[in-house]
């Protein structure tokens, strides 16, 4: 790799999400990123981890939120000062990745970031690199925003899509996973469409990964996203110590907004690399079971578990006992305060329990 | 009443049982006796309640195991000295009630015992109180050991059943449950069986509760189970403040027998009374959730439950909570330190859940 871009290389982990879809493990206060799911590490250690080849501590930033800044101190003592960027609230994607492109770009504009959430899996780190040194490359050469494009293997509908140019997808495939012009990005869809897009062979799983200049991303919130762009460029020039303050300040009036929405569905500069590395954004406690090796019965089973003609399951416990007996397809998820139990397959409905937490002012287990 | 049987009635409650059916609720230092099911009151002092219109406190004799002498003291506080009579070990029903019945008979040997478990449910127990006082009756004008027989409402096959002469029970009825002369005592059958019994019309559930003389159960004990009488019979001139250490001397050599297979399958005085006042021996979960309200899913739900599309379930939580989304026919039992899941139906193998425990030596979970 070109020495110029190797040396303006950064991580971005975009870790403030408090996503309710692990609940009861994940909390508000604790959220997935922060989970030792798969690993004796937490998500966020393993992203950090999976990176640290590429990019060596003191070039990976994070940006989280100050309500887990204790949480980062504890699993990241590494990550400090300005490299830990706390938000004062979440205001989705667009803010946070406009944020940190100010802060980086005060170095070097022309640092290339790779700009990716704390909480997914990676079955091949090693190639994972290797694609996202290859989008360094073209988002460097050609002042584009490389998204990492997911082959789908099945007829998603809880992804959002990339649509690239028929043709592109057709030519000889080298060993460098190949890069596209972005024709389109298409909303998460229903069933019917989903099953179109894996046969087209030219729609792939959006992964939320971008790679990109600091200057180019910023370019382009500035052109598409003015109301976001104005308010934070003051960050380009303020003292390191009037960060926190100016966030403070400032992150209240601004929009809450995704970069897909705000920027890349706009952008004429979308280009996307075919990233075949496995990957999961392990969106579920069902995502969870199928990532998770399996013992003869195809049951699951962590922590303290007893299972009796039992199959198909995945059972988590938390330093108590969990029996099931003749159990098939389940999921019980126990807590030190709370036990989930549902069927394979129902884990979206997660969000129902949560909701009517939420509607019962039971916030201490939210 | 007749005034000389009345002044002779006393209750003797079998509180001994360490059963596991209701693990994890129930456990070895806290069986089911113990337990609130069904109410705020525990199956022992609900026993007691229902007992008080019949005998008053003072005629109320409790047979249990040493282990839970702290329990007692706890839920019975009006039941000491020798009417609560501790074994420093379980040896079964014939054992507890050669015991208790030869402590009675020092006063009387006259008396009328009802000898009934401390775990049972009785819906009607006006109607219960008034079985018991025609089977005392019986009891002490025909020298008979009076056993009450329900009339069985399905082809059970875990109960014992007793047969009684097909001619006798296709008399009028009066108002008063008929008494029938016992033919056999007849151990659980198979499914076929059990459907034969239930058509006959002559086969009755064997509740457990039995009504007899103290000196009529300790003949058939002297006549039947020698081996067991000869070593108790001291008890009938021992001094008080002996009794403890002469039952911890002598119950370790003592045969473990139930008294229906030591005594009731043998004796000729025996008798049955129709007792038809709703009974069960919640005997499992799936046997609480039959007895239990419901909602209008058809659930049962106990402490902090949050249910999402969940149709007949039983889930009882602990202090923790317990959330369900898509369930159906499910049981869900809480406690501090386990949680067992299994379907509705299969609450018969929560001992194979039990045994595993004791295979793993986990003994704090017993």
């Amino acid at each position: 790799m070109d020495r110029k871009i190797k040396q303006r290389l950064k991580s971005v982990i975009m870790a403030g999400g408090s996503g309710t879809r692990f609940w009861p493990k994940s909390r508000r206060l604790f959220p997935k990123q922060f989970l030792k799911i798969l690993s004796d590490k937490s998500m966020l250690q393993m992203t950090i981890e999976r990176l640290l080849p590429l990019t060596p501590m003191d070039d990976i930033y994070i940006v989280g939120n100050r309500n887990h800044k204790a949480l980062f101190t504890q699993q990241v003592p590494a990550c400090h000062d300005h490299r830990l960027v706390l938000e004062p609230m979440g205001k989705n994607t667009a803010a946070c990745i406009a944020t940190i492109a100010f802060l980086i770009a005060r170095d070097d504009p022309e640092n290339v970031l790779f700009i990716l959430p704390a909480d997914h899996w990676i079955t091949n780190p090693g190639k994972f690199r290797e694609t996202l040194r290859l989008a360094a490359a073209a988002a460097f050469e050609e002042d584009a925003i490389v998204t990492l494009g997911i082959p789908p293997t099945f007829p998603a509908t809880g992804y959002g899509y990339i649509k690239v140019p028929a043709e592109s997808v057709k030519g000889d495939n080298g060993d460098d996973p190949p890069v596209h012009r972005v024709e389109a990005f298409v909303e998460k869809p229903d069933l019917e469409r989903a099953k179109a897009y894996l046969a087209s062979g030219n729609f792939f799983w959006n992964s939320g990964i971008f790679v990109t200049k600091a200057s180019v991303i910023l370019e382009e919130i500035e052109r598409f996203l003015p109301e976001l762009h104005d308010p934070l460029k003051t960050l380009a020039n303020i003292g390191l110590e009037d960060i926190d303050g100016f966030l403070e300040k400032i992150y209240p009036t601004l929009p809450s907004i995704s970069v897909d929405y705000g920027v890349m569905e706009k952008t004429d500069r979308a280009m996307m690399i075919e990233a075949d590395f496995g990957w999961s954004d392990v969106g579920s406690w069902d995502a969870l079971y199928d990532l998770s090796p399996k013992d003869a019965d195809a049951n699951v089973a962590e922590g303290l578990v007893l299972l009796e003609n039992c199959r198909g399951c995945l059972v988590s416990s938390h330093g108590r006992l969990v029996a099931g007996v003749g159990l098939e397809d389940m999921v019980v998820i126990d807590s030190a305060d709370a036990t989930l139990i549902l069927p394979r397959g129902r884990s979206q409905d997660v969000r129902r329990i949560v909701a009517r937490l939420e509607e019962k002012g039971m916030k201490d287990l939210l």
